[in-house]
């Protein structure tokens, strides 16, 4: 999988500098899509395309698509309105190189060209390019990825009831991952019983995802993680720890796991290398 | 088109409504779109359509499209970090109503929402889906109203020339506007040959409508306008008066405004109703 972050990684640039526009518009969408992070979408776009033993070319357009919109979220998280940070993996965020207008800008322009992306694409049929288009705005729109920024907004300062806090996290970020699954499962030509599948899947391992995350705030390596821990503590954020305790939260996450598994193991593709991202992402330390 | 305008802000109103999401989110993007304004863009839209002798209804999701996408443009265009603007049409802005984190959000959401909107419609085809939201993206992303939002910051306090001022104009708002034409010309069945005419018209169009602003800003009257006239001497702006005075300003008006309406000519479909809208955009006093 280190071969297929580069290339999308390589791909990426390619389509900022096939772009006509203001340089600099395109220097503040590169220069965020360029700073790294763990691709873990386009990853799992292709590795779900992978396990119908479809070409990965094939879906390189849909996990390029899907890596803008994750970075457009990223930069206007981070906006002085929003979460108000100045660093992002090391790097300075994008309002603080290009300022707060061009950053709003660098994040519209990614979440729009992101759809053009798709539907310009050549080796997609046009019913996946709108099957993809419709699932990505819904699950990134006010009835994903937005609506579960929002929930989060309004969460904050006040504990949080497991519900809601299971709310948060399958809309924020668990939406786009299950994108991630369903379009790699969509290219590769899933039939409808198996979408169903992948669902559950990527679900179960959205949730399970987060989990990792609120443990590794109170048991991670700084240095493993590259960011302070403890940042949910000093912030009174509710977590799962938090919630059901770490004995509960670790026993939630391998629930959820194994959810994940059993439903990999429904699905009659060669499903080896999802199994084992999802084996790596209960123990990732970073 | 009255009653179509109606139609429109009904539908708009259910389009949020059967939204799943957090009520603040719904809230503050129906706000902004129930504001009111003149509705040209989906206006355009479908008398593009009724030239066809197409039904109404097949163009009404596109229409809400469109006007969810100038809306997000305007919220986010309103910021404190772009033109801080407290009041549009006689209201508060978005984000002085609902706090600037949930005005970035809304005019995200909106813009999310407009792609899905067009390809969760049962009218249109799978083509015409896959046409509409490439050529959406394309007009309102960098290469088109963001790119052209970026390069009128980059040219504010200096002067500009009548080069730099079109390229702002032709992407800033032209494109949306004949997005709008497009958009109705593809849902209505136009030839390739048709569309190029209708590109031609449009274009003309766009900048005619600008032209009129800028002279507006200088002849209007204040209390048809809604909104205090001379803001652009005052802000020093580059406008086709200042480059080109009052007179050669009237004249260039005029020769876009023919030049939209020989390429209506062109058009073998009934193009009356746009042949009245151009000459109301000639004279418009609001």
């Amino acid at each position: 999988m280190e071969k297929n972050i580069k290339i999308v990684e390589t791909e990426l640039g390619k389509y900022i500098s096939r772009l006509e526009g203001p340089d600099v518009i395109k220097s503040a969408m590169d220069y965020s899509l360029q700073a790294g992070g763990k691709r873990i979408r386009p990853i799992l776009l292709l590795a779900t395309i992978a396990a119908f033993q479809e070409e990965i070319e094939k879906g390189l357009a849909a996990a390029c698509s899907l890596e803008m919109v994750h970075t457009y979220s990223l930069i206007h998280d981070d906006l002085p309105a929003m979460d108000n940070d100045d660093l992002r993996r090391g790097k300075p965020t994008n309002h603080k190189v290009y300022g707060e207008a061009m950053a709003i800008l660098a994040g519209d322009g990614l979440l729009t060209y992101s759809f053009q992306v798709i539907t310009e694409d050549t080796r997609l049929t046009n019913e996946q390019k709108v099957q993809l288009v419709s699932l990505l705005a819904k699950m990134s729109g006010p009835e994903g990825m937005v609506g579960g920024q929002v929930a989060d907004m309004e969460g904050e300062n006040r504990k949080l009831t497991l519900q809601d806090l299971e709310y948060i996290h399958l809309n924020k970020t668990g939406k786009l991952l299950t994108y991630s699954v369903l379009a790699g499962a969509i290219i590769g030509g899933a039939s409808r019983s198996q979408l169903e599948q992948f669902d559950i899947f990527a679900r179960n391992l959205g949730i399970a995802f987060q989990i990792r995350d609120d443990i590794l705030d109170i048991e991670g390596d700084q240095a493993k993680m590259g960011k302070p821990i403890g940042s949910d503590v000093t912030n009174h954020k509710s977590t799962y720890p938090s919630l059901l305790n770490m004995q509960g939260a670790k026993d939630k996450l391998m629930a959820h796991i194994q959810h994940a598994k059993t439903a990999l193991n429904n699905i009659e593709v060669n499903t080896h290398l999802l199994e084992q991202m999802t084996d790596l992402i209960a123990v990732r330390d970073n």
